[in-house]
């Protein structure tokens, strides 16, 4: 059988991937909630029939989200993940001895049962005993911290419909709040070569600047997304991105993509994006 | 009609871009040659099925392949171009003054015809006057010519079918032998991310290597290309690419993608594609 899985970059643009089965599918009560398995991308998750993550290339982007915030000289200690289902970004965050506590917020209990169950990564994520799961809804549970966390991911796939709440004036101001003094708040900004990603890309960046004093965004290869790359945002109270510790040197965590040069790197952005982030202010 | 051309990356993987219309196509005697029209990529050329260059980001290719090594201390007048039919990497080297002679080496006369009739941009770049346009096999022309040139840019697809003689040993050599002291060779490495990408990869890194005494690549995001992303050869006789001139910023040469920040962070590789060029060494 000659089975494709394609994911729409934009309505005029998809991505194809030869599926050798599908492993597990359901709607939940939220979403569509499907598990595939490929050739060339290995094991895929998908929402919505939207690509969530691939097991070839799912550490390019967890480790970028991760690293690049341990690496600067905020001393993180709590750190909260919205979505991180598959567990990317979970075991990132876990080589870092110094890290306390992880909690982590996620509205669909199926979705968490189906990627501990299918995704191996993601079930031995979740057994790490600095990590506590909420199944809740995340803009509700963020209003009620204060001063909680030195590091918060968003770590949700796009700014429509399910997460469309995590991408409001409210949501960034109450993450705001949540953090400490130091805290780095990061967020998922798409790529600014598709159109509709840009637009997304500029509401993001106009309701992060209302609240946070200083954002930035960096690059990072992400082949299975959109345009082949994910700028991630970097916004805090004062901590700045650049100033790298090259902790992961020191310490020997191991990646497949992030090093030292990546860290400075990724905010060397092409002149359209720096136009982009240049003409909005 | 739902109309869709389909580039594939990989056996099993493809990107599909909607098309509006088929706007040329005709079997020369050496390829099938396309010109579509998108709505999100604009004018697409296609030879032999697999995508050439879009509207859209042809740019990021061509900024690329000029610029890094246009700012290098190589002090370039002369530059031998291999392929370029579509006229971007033209049109980015004509923007320099400084360069006096830019010869074009193609083998299909009919490519370069369709592409100067559909492509606006060909048609433009082909008309300055420092450029050369030889209808040639490029491994014979290049075998004739000796420290000639202080920039080879090899702007050719893939190393398959017709273009596989552009990716042996005896070329390479060739090209070192047609460059000057200070020269340098620029070279499609696509990228090491597909299987078959890192074999290409590989049987090009192995012949430059045998050749040239100094080799590294650099990267750069290209949104249609396999991966998101192609990897560029440097290989050149002592220059090194990353003592950087900063010309672009002092002579004000407008660009969509290439600046000095990115001519530094191109060479900072993932860690995949760093253990890749040394585990071969």
């Amino acid at each position: 059988m000659d089975l494709w899985f394609s994911d729409f970059h934009q309505d005029n643009v998809k991505l194809s991937i030869n599926v050798e089965r599908e492993v597990y599918s359901e709607h939940s009560e939220y979403q569509h909630i499907a598990v595939l398995d490929s050739k060339e991308y290995g094991r895929i998750l998908a929402l919505d029939g939207e690509l969530i993550t691939t097991e070839k290339d799912e550490s390019f982007y967890s480790e970028m989200v991760v690293h690049v915030p341990m690496n600067t000289k905020s001393d993180i200690k709590t750190v909260l993940v919205i979505g991180g289902l598959d567990g990317g970004v979970l075991t990132e965050l876990e080589k870092y001895e110094t890290i306390e506590t992880i909690d982590v917020v996620e509205l669909d209990q199926r979705a968490v049962e189906v990627c501990q169950e299918y995704l191996p990564q993601s079930k031995v994520a979740f057994q790490d005993e600095r990590v506590n799961l909420y199944i809740q809804d995340a803009l509700k549970f963020v209003r009620r911290k204060e001063n909680a966390y030195d590091l918060i991911i968003v770590d949700s796939a796009n700014p429509f419909g399910l997460n469309e709440s995590l991408f409001t004036r409210e949501f960034y101001g109450n993450c705001y709040n949540a953090l400490t003094e130091n805290g780095i708040l990061i967020s998922q900004q798409a790529n600014s070569f598709y159109q509709e990603d840009v637009t997304a890309f500029r509401h993001i960046r106009d309701r992060l600047q209302a609240v946070f004093p200083r954002n930035t965004v960096y690059l990072t290869s992400v082949p299975s997304y959109a345009a082949g790359y994910l700028l991630v945002g970097f916004s805090s109270k004062g901590i700045d991105p650049k100033e790298s510790t090259q902790l992961a040197s020191r310490s020997a965590i191991s990646t497949q993509y992030y090093n030292d040069d990546i860290h400075v790197g990724a905010f060397y952005l092409p002149n359209y994006i720096k136009e982009m982030l240049t003409s909005e202010t």
